[in-house]
């Protein structure tokens, strides 16, 4: 079993540009928001492809679809996993080179005739992104046993809809149970989303560990009033409120840097005239550490800062978690296994910690984890420019497809 | 003809109640934006009462709406006026009490069966408030030649829609020129719409001069990236630079206290969700000062500071003037006939600048102008909790009838 074998490169990068035409936005990039009619067109696409390599396809009670390879043996399957739902500006390949890599894995075992001991599974799990329903990775974490399933299945999403009824209406609410998946190993091949494999010249990271992740939302309530007449002495100006916090978080990261990041992604005003001061308004805060310890003191600094504003300013402010992660460190063995097999290929290697979160730390707790990264050019993500050399796509692959093929023989 | 005459303040009430139905929000208020729905039946109701009135009706090519009441000379007119339109959470008195407080003033003359040597006037004028359509006072500053008909006519509001095509659409696209009325005088009574006559005890307010108003749209571009991602130091997040210009604004009003204001009322994050950076951001600064030097200065510091932040936050920032008004000051003799009147009632009087911009500013380099302020309870306005005390409401209509009976006479 030491033969060498490779994926196929060019099948990959069609597959991944075929998805990217699912949900295309004008100047490249894509938006499939989780549930949308962009997503469901985009797994009516990988489920063919699945059926195409003939899996034993299982949907789930979140819309999790999984694609099953039967090994020689009734043990433990080996899973490869991520997700094909986008941000609203998304690139082809965030998400969707683990799941389609994942079927390159496959057809490549196929074309080798080679039967592996264990199963060997590949699935692409709901809600990654978060950016329509909050939690983010709500799909993976309500499989495996971190959430209930009933909180997410009642969960409403920024535009007003709930998940239970767009996953009837786009026909993924599936009947497998939502039960943790006993897994031999997980491996997710996922581009690093960052600067930092490009800026340092590595071509391929082993993943070892994820940053915790703290997404609160801030509702700040103060008065509206004339922007010409009231003093600035008796204002209780929600939006100025909401800048403070703004800035405050930057200055937290400049004093816990270079670890500590932290970013306003959403900020709503209202009534958001040019003369009336704002006397509602919501944003959102997200930090993340490396360090559970940090990102906690992050965490109270900022409401700590929060109390002393509410004072300062008269405004009243709410702040309500959607979403917390602690940070997640990966199976030792498993990251050295990655690390080996990228050196066999004549890698670049770099250990290294994942920015993002991932449906790996979903897994992590329950089974042998690791995540394999390939650089992103200029480290841009969540973005129409998200690109990936077609190279770093292959060789990436196909030291998922070596390190899986040794954990499906054990 | 120095016998005391007195409006009819329920009437006064009345109106002011019945106008606030059209358009009234729940919980209060009322939202009649310019040259919408609800500002065209604001409009035809009002216009209604001038019939009542038999008065000579004229809407111009901006849709100003002018009563007339003949005299018995053919002199240059006196001209009360304000408007009704309101902002996206208005009250009830903010423009209406100078409209209907002008129709009270008419009615009296005609109960009293008083005949006037100069013609009496009395108008709404279109958009005062700039809340869908930026400039704010865009009406009676076009009637009086400060801008010209076309650029107005072409503006595109907030929501897409243009302002010649709203005038027609809602009938008040009128025939007469917009050509500057050479009036006697100009007279306009308001609420405060700020704390300070409340706060000090006073009952009217002789307003001397108007602050000048500098409004400014600003345009940031960053990058768009991954929240978990992206290292600090490799930002350009608009979303930041968008907090730390509201953040500077504050200081500069801390550093030019007390007379300079400055509100961030707008604020549009893009793409506006929780996990990426902004990449665009769309905000309004407005900036306000008594004193014209000042307001300069206000102004080049934010610039200055904006040229900064491209820097330091690597993003691009373009600013588009909105609206610039320089401050103005009204007649001499006019506010001190306004305040003279005022004591004469027996009110306590309280020579002021007005904290807001008021269609008396487009009359003041046109003929002898002043205004009358009356207290606005807990100086809230621009809000659905606006509320004036009736017995104010009436000594402010009075002011403003024994004035004008005084100008309509000479």
């Amino acid at each position: 079993m030491t033969e060498n074998i490779e994926i196929d490169g060019s099948n990959l990068v069609q597959r991944i540009q075929d998805l990217a035409k699912i949900g295309a936005l004008e100047g490249g990039g894509c938006c499939r928001l989780a549930l949308t009619q962009e997503d469901k067109e985009g797994r009516d696409q990988v489920v063919s492809w699945m059926k195409e390599l003939n899996l034993e396809i299982t949907i789930d009670e979140i819309g999790n679809v999984i694609g099953k390879r039967e090994g020689l043996e009734d043990l433990e399957p080996v899973i490869m996993g991520s997700h094909i739902d986008t941000v609203r500006s998304g690139g082809p390949y965030d998400g969707c080179l683990g799941v389609l890599a994942g079927l390159e894995v496959i057809a490549t075992l196929d074309r080798q005739n080679i039967q592996t001991k264990r199963p060997v599974m590949v699935g692409f799990f709901t809600n990654e992104e978060g950016a329509r329903f909050a939690p983010d990775m709500m799909g993976s974490m309500a499989r495996q046993g971190h959430i209930p399933l009933q909180d997410v299945i009642n969960v409403v999403g920024i535009d007003g809809s709930r998940v239970a009824e767009d996953l009837k209406r786009i026909g993924y609410q599936g009947k497998t149970p939502c039960e943790p998946i006993k897994a031999h190993a997980y491996l997710e091949l996922h581009v690093e989303q960052g600067p930092v494999l490009e800026r340092e010249g590595f071509e391929v990271g082993a993943v070892e560990a994820v940053q915790g992740i703290s997404w609160t939302e801030i509702n700040i309530k103060g008065v509206s009033n004339h922007a010409g007449t009231t003093p600035m002495s008796t204002r209780n100006d929600a939006g100025y409120a909401a800048a403070a916090i703004c800035a405050f978080a930057r200055k937290l990261t400049e004093e816990m840097a270079p670890d500590q990041l932290a970013t306003v992604g959403r900020m709503e005003f209202s009534p958001n005239l040019v003369n009336v001061i704002p006397d509602v308004v919501c944003m959102t805060l997200d930090l993340r550490n490396i360090n559970e310890e940090k990102l906690k003191k992050a965490e109270q600094r900022t409401f700590e800062f929060i109390k002393g504003l509410e004072q300062s300013e008269g405004v009243t402010i709410k702040t309500k978690t959607l979403a917390r992660f602690e940070p997640v460190a990966f199976d030792r063995a498993m990251v050295s296994l990655v690390e080996e097999e990228a050196l066999k290929l004549g890698a670049k290697v770099k250990r290294m910690p994942s920015g993002a979160g991932h449906d790996a730390q979903s897994f992590a707790p329950t089974c042998p984890t690791a995540m394999i990264f390939v650089p992103s050019v200029d480290g841009i993500s969540h973005n129409i420019h998200e690109y990936t050399q077609p190279e770093d796509l292959i060789r990436g692959a196909n030291v998922l497809l070596n390190v899986i093929r040794i954990k499906a023989m054990e």
